[in-house]
């Protein structure tokens, strides 16, 4: 009873228990359907693997006259799927036996879950426990979306994962059906798509029945998406004529944001749409067709002087109002086959009717805008499983959190949500273990009530739930085991999954940062067989934070803490020969050091603690040393220990690891690669620009370098100051605070010979009054990448405050801006895959600037002088060589 | 290098290596075919999955115009998918290239998974090994048997083991589509066969399209079989026209032979399956279709009046000849849809043409006899993988044994064999593991050269083949730990996994003896986790005895041993509380405990070995007895390590292991339970039949029980020797002679007070003359059960030496007669799922007699007065309770 998942509404204890027999037989009374024979019969099978009783029942295709069931099922009525429909249940479980009643059949589907997650044993043998449930989801809409079209799935993912979302009451699949990377559905009508547009990859009509209908058989709807007017290179290797250029179109293989995009201002092209969603209408039995509609860069079309002349002749003044003309084109299409919309974000425009639904990809606080203008709407912001962010992070997440200002109509707008498999970096042997467990977790968040939300508990939950799915043909654990084996070269793979057990790929996008990946790459790597959420390091990190927040007075979880380094440290040893002899393994090869070296630095802190002594200074500096190391990601993927690691340092060297007063480090910090460049006193470690001496404005005031600033009219005029050092790829770190009004920026690689003043040439953290920032274009307030990228929020002090502000650049040229521990911006200018920046460029006042369009990747730091007052101390950086 | 399997007909190792890089290219320069270009996509994702590398190449679906490829391939033609079509290849690799070529793209496709195999890797990565390899099959038929009608298979499964099967390199699929248990194809001409005759497993025509499609992408033939007249259940339901009985038929989901039978004398059946047929041979295009034609009883046939009538009218003597003539029509048939007739054994009657090919499920005798009648045949007795024999026993049945005096065109029609996996025990998530390996080894048998019988170099191939195997969806390793998750409950499985792996489902057909498994029965106990082969109790007793005759001096050996053994003996500790958690585990704590008692022995046994001493008598006896106890199944499974740990005793305990003469117990025998029935001086033990005494002929001679033998026409007349003890289960052993022509004979479950004499109402092992046996009544012949059952070889000795009898009657009412070691005879009379002994008794001389119809499983042994001399010795018995 303690295991379901999710949370029903509403669950009451009884007394005693129920055995189930290998006598146990099921009566269906009420209406019989074919879902509810498939459904039941499916749930003997499953109550019969589990047992290992034969059953007398076999199959369920016709009414059962059974005498004495133990189990009796009453359905009312066949549900129709559809938005809203009823998944209500009712389970009662006593001594005398067992009903499941339900409003319509999807309900005892439903029932049927819940009744399998109660099966129990004791010494007499198997049991349900009574207890009395009735239970209803909190969200119509609980969705998970697979993306098809990256790297196509075959049929049979699509149905286990089906069978794993009917087991967490799942009731909507969307299938993201067409991309920049492949058309992924027979078109009868324009055959040229699937056949032209799919190498080969794509669900015939029969195999889109086979889904659909497999999908109905568990009470799950199937949406299928057809992302227009851009992502939809896939559409023109076929039909070209319906593109904005005309050029030799090739599906893309590799990942990101491209032009291609649909010419909407022909007639012809919905002439071309109206026979295809007909088509697809009929295919697709739900009423909502999904039309994409995101991330049309308008490129194509401003290009393209037909298009040009079309929009100034229909008033059309911008590429959004040419899109709102298109969708409000494309709705007529549909509701033409009685169809309803729903599109991400961007088809949100003026002039759109409220029958659609909007699907936040981009955030919270669009969807509560969305709905406060009436939109129906579901959440996807914060479910991106492909991103490999923890359950956690996932679960809290809520599409209605508390304290929002909606009222309780515009809440009803809120319909639930999806999870989005993105397949850019999953295959199928991989796909299950991204989408699962995690994702039991985002079902939980959509079903249960709000205030289910113990997180440990979750964690507890969904271990069991992520095991019973593997019953259902899921291979999220089962596959991880093949892998090792294929990676060792099927040598022992015990050690190799003792590291793989405490390691996690990056996070975020960072993945294809690092590495291109592509449609055809084989996701066969030990970060493909790491999973998102360590389960082994997570215990330990808990584990670790348990013990020395109890003065290390537990000795049992000493016990467990000794056991898991003493692994560690010793796993190295065992699996250096095997990576060797294995080229695939040979990038984690110093991970596997680090790991070790992390559990005898572990190891070591303990007996520290465990004697109750501080360790040597020497011992302590070099582990954070060691630690901070072992930090870095290799082969795609981190260490998850190390952070309790450097707890358990921190532990034993307390004096150390604190802060000894402004301009100075600790130990950790000098273990760690931090040097100052200001050590209250000198300015030595700077100069004027040019090679010049230091401007007047600059002095040495009480601890802080304090800049009076240029008076008005005269900043900007090259009265910078500059770091002696000259650096490629580093952290740095600087307190900051400003008069009244005042700002002032932190320029990044500003050459040596320049003669320009800063600001022309030089990308630039913008740091400055918290509370003017807000009246400022946003590319000017505090944190931004001044002239050319907004912060993404407001974080800083008043004048007069202390500011904390982070600049770090990633060796895959990847910039952050961190104003007070919050990340503003994450951009990575002159990359080939960050391809939004020669747009950014572009539209800013630095267009045709090749120092901002390609930035030098190397150079000093420099303080600006903007003609406030501006104070910095606590000036400090690290180079990452 | 060392890894291939199947083991090519030609390999010449060359000098140096050929190095795999991230730029690895193929050009594919002859012919380029779907099969190839599908073929090297597979290729290189295969490669990219090991290796990790992303390739520059794509999709081969067009031509590609590489430049410096690395490897070039090379077919001349498109093989057509028939028998003997052409497969071979020449693979070349040296320090400058690898060059593949063939006559086929099949040749190709047979070389591109030799290719795979050789990828090695060394400290600079990864690499080909310089090599010449010139390559083809020694048979042109290398099957494998499913049958789908027990256990319904989803397509998915059918494929993933297509794609094993070209792994191993064979060449066709044979479906068992239809059988008393259900009719597995969609069937539009008569769609009652599918829709009544499926409970919802079947294909569609559209997925039997993707299985032929599929296969022939891998250079497979499909070949239906539609099992007629008998196996035909199925078809009834729907058409109970075509019966020969009029009755209400039901789908079986039990399993053994059954009656129902087509009526093969109604023109209107030639009409049905006309049209059927001709449905069937466009659906599937191989020239080849399998009628079944096995294990017809005949006895609706007999019973049917309008039968009998047409037999006689039609000068039919029997149902043989019925049989015949059915045949004969259906060859009629096919012959017009251009398609060549397959059937099992029984197809071959006087009378049908020579293009048939037969499938010898009886064994190699009938084979080669087909043979010299001039008909093809493919042999499947000895590969019935469904068995769950060691791989070691079908990797050395060979087709065309050595020493057949077969000439060279007679050779010629032996096509190959089958693999034959039927499916009354295996189910979607177990099957794999019962196809694989093991079928690898049977795949070899039929590619590789005669020559190649290294069983332990075939047992460190298939290991390597195995994990190879993975990467191509099969689940028959990846399965196991998720089945042991479900039996455990989600408790740690390491402990369970250890007592698995020395364990193996029990033999042949004993599981069904054991308990009734149904066509919907879950698979899920932890017999079905046992694998057939266990690796690791092979391995030990291979050090085991490589231990002992090495005389214990091997100390690597001795630490290996020992370190098994201490896993053992703790095993059961970890293990016990996981079981008593878990009903499902509760049939199988005995054996846990078993195995970790011999664990214990064995470390003793260790123990005295290494010390050079021998073992205290009680405590070797007290060993035997455990040792003995523990060889008995439970959960259906067998302990795979017992045989080593009784050889460590017996070395620690020579004297008592050994015989000390004729007449006495070893000590290891008294532990086993045996008791001696003769001491070599008195007949205590025995007396005459009706509580008579000992009839005069009957005298100890010289440590012997001699019988002088009633003078001519007055033996059976009651003379007989009884055993004083009566029992149930039971082995008895027996030491026998006979003078020149003699015989006598072996009663057992003889009653108290009969009266009759023991030939008239007994059942009776047969023992005589070597001989004279040959020229009898094989039912009467050395080892026969009398006047029933025939030895299914002759080898008892000449007049004059001893043999030794065996009876063993199991507590499943099997009993099984041993002569000179060698099982004879194995039935079970009486008992409903020994089907066959109705029919046996009927047509025997004992028809219509109650005590052997359905014999008392309770009695006496007797010794026969045959009218010969007959002498015996070391005359013992143990009792099963």
């Amino acid at each position: 009873m303690e295991n379901l998942m999710p949370v029903p509404s509403h669950i009451q204890a009884g007394e005693g228990k129920y055995r189930i027999e290998n006598t146990f037989q099921v009566k269906v009374d009420g209406v019989i359907s074919p879902r509810i024979s498939a459904g039941v019969s499916r749930m003997v099978a499953r109550l019969g693997g589990r047992t290992g009783f034969f059953f007398p029942q076999v199959f369920f295709n016709v009414a059962d006259t059974v005498e004495g069931p133990d189990l009796v099922i009453q359905a009312a009525g066949i549900a129709r799927m559809e938005l809203g429909m009823d998944e209500s249940y009712v389970l009662n479980i006593n001594e005398d036996g067992l009903q499941l009643t339900a409003h319509t059949d999807v309900g005892v589907l439903r029932g049927i879950e819940t009744f399998l997650q109660l099966l129990d044993a004791d010494e007499k043998g198997y049991f349900l426990p009574a207890v009395y449930i009735r239970d209803e989801p909190r969200f119509p809409w609980r969705g998970l979306m697979i993306d098809v079209s990256r790297h196509f799935l075959p049929i049979e993912v699509i149905k286990r994962n089906l069978d794993g979302m009917a087991a967490a009451k799942m009731n909507v699949l969307h299938l993201h059906l067409s991309d920049n990377q492949g058309f992924r559905v027979e078109c009868k009508t324009y055959p040229k798509l699937h056949e032209l547009g799919s190498e080969g990859g794509y669900y015939t009509h029969a195999e889109i029945k086979e889904i659909v209908q497999y999908a109905s058989d568990r009470g799950i709807r199937v949406i299928p998406e057809f992302d227009l007017p851009g992502h939809a290179t896939s559409w023109f290797i076929g039909y070209p004529e319906l593109a904005s250029t005309q050029e030799e179109y090739e599906l893309q293989h590799a990942y990101g944001i491209f032009d291609p995009t649909l010419n909407v201002t022909l007639e012809e092209t919905y002439v071309f749409l109206d026979a295809f969603f007909k088509e697809m209408s009929t295919l697709f039995p739900d009423s909502f067709i999904h039309i994409g509609g995101d991330e049309n860069s308008g490129r194509h079309w401003l290009a393209n002087e037909q298009i040009l002349a079309y929009m100034k002749a229909n008033d059309l003044k911008d590429q959004h109002e040419l899109q709102s003309y298109f969708n409000g084109r494309l709705l007529e299409i549909l509701g033409k086959y009685n169809k309803q919309m729903i599109g991400w974000d961007e088809i949100l425009q003026p002039g759109m009717p409220g029958n659609i639904v909007i699907q936040s990809w981009r955030g919270q606080e669009s969807m509560v805008e969305a709905a406060k203008e009436g939109y129906r709407t579901i959440l996807s912001n914060g479910y991106y499983i492909d991103l490999t962010q923890t359950t956690e992070f996932h679960y809290l997440n809520d599409p209605l959190p508390a304290g929002t200002d909606l009222s309780p109509d515009e809440e009803d707008l809120i319909l639930g949500g999806e999870a989005t498999m993105w397949s850019e970096i999953i295959d199928t042997e991989t796909i299950d273990s991204r989408i699962w467990p995690r994702t039991a977790a985002i079902a939980e968040r959509f079903w249960s009530p709000a205030s289910v939300r113990d997180v440990d508990d979750m964690y507890r939950r969904i271990k069991v739930f992520s095991y019973q799915l593997e019953e259902l043909g899921l291979t999220h654990l089962k596959n991880a085991p093949y892998l090792l084996r294929r990676l060792t070269r099927d040598a022992p793979i015990e050690s190799l999954a003792t590291l793989v057990d405490i390691i996690e790929p990056v996070k975020g996008y960072r993945r294809n940062e690092i590495r291109m990946h592509y449609t055809y790459s084989q996701m066969s790597r030990v970060v493909d067989v790491a999973i998102p959420d360590a389960d082994k390091a997570r215990s330990f990190r808990k584990m670790v934070s348990g013990y020395l927040e109890g003065e290390a007075k537990d000795t049992k979880l000493a016990a467990q803490i000794l056991s898991d380094l003493k692994r560690w440290e010793g796993n190295h040893a065992q699996l250096e020969a095997i990576i060797k002899a294995s080229p695939i393994l040979w990038e984690i090869e110093s991970l596997s050091a680090d790991a070790s070296a992390c559990g005898k630095i572990g190891l070591e802190a303990m007996d520290y603690i465990q004697k109750g002594i501080f360790a040597p200074e020497e011992w302590a500096v070099n582990s954070w040393s060691t630690v901070y190391h072992a930090r870095r990601p290799r082969g795609q993927a981190e260490l998850m220990i190390v952070s309790a690691i450097e707890e358990l340092i921190d532990f034993t060297a307390p004096d150390l690891s604190k802060n000894k007063g402004d301009n100075t480090l600790t130990g950790k910090e000098i273990a760690e690669g931090w040097k100052l460049l200001f050590d209250g006193e000198t300015m030595e470690e700077w100069r004027g620009i040019d090679r010049k001496k230091i401007p007047k404005i600059w002095e040495v005031q009480k601890g802080t370098i304090f800049c009076s600033g240029s008076p008005e009219g005269l900043s900007g005029q090259g009265k910078n100051l500059l770091s002696v050092e000259a650096t490629s790829y580093f952290e740095f770190a600087i307190d900051w605070k400003v008069s009244s009004g005042g700002s002032s920026g932190i320029f990044y690689f500003c050459p040596e010979n320049d003669g320009e003043p800063l600001s022309g040439s030089n990308l630039q953290m913008q740091i400055g009054d918290g509370e003017k920032s807000s009246q400022l274009d946003q590319t000017k307030a505090s944190g931004s990448v001044w002239g050319l990228i907004p912060a993404s929020s407001e974080n800083a002090n008043p004048a007069g405050e202390w500011n904390r502000a982070r600049i770090l650049v990633r060796d895959n040229g990847q910039i952050l801006h961190i104003q007070n521990d919050k990340t503003l911006v994450e951009y990575a200018p002159g990359e080939s895959w960050f391809v939004e920046w020669e747009k950014i460029v572009a539209e800013s006042s630095f267009k045709g600037n090749p120092s901002i369009e390609k930035p030098e990747r190397f150079g000093h730091i420099g303080l600006e002088d903007e003609g406030s007052e501006v104070w910095f101390k606590n000036i400090k950086i690290r180079e990452f060589k």
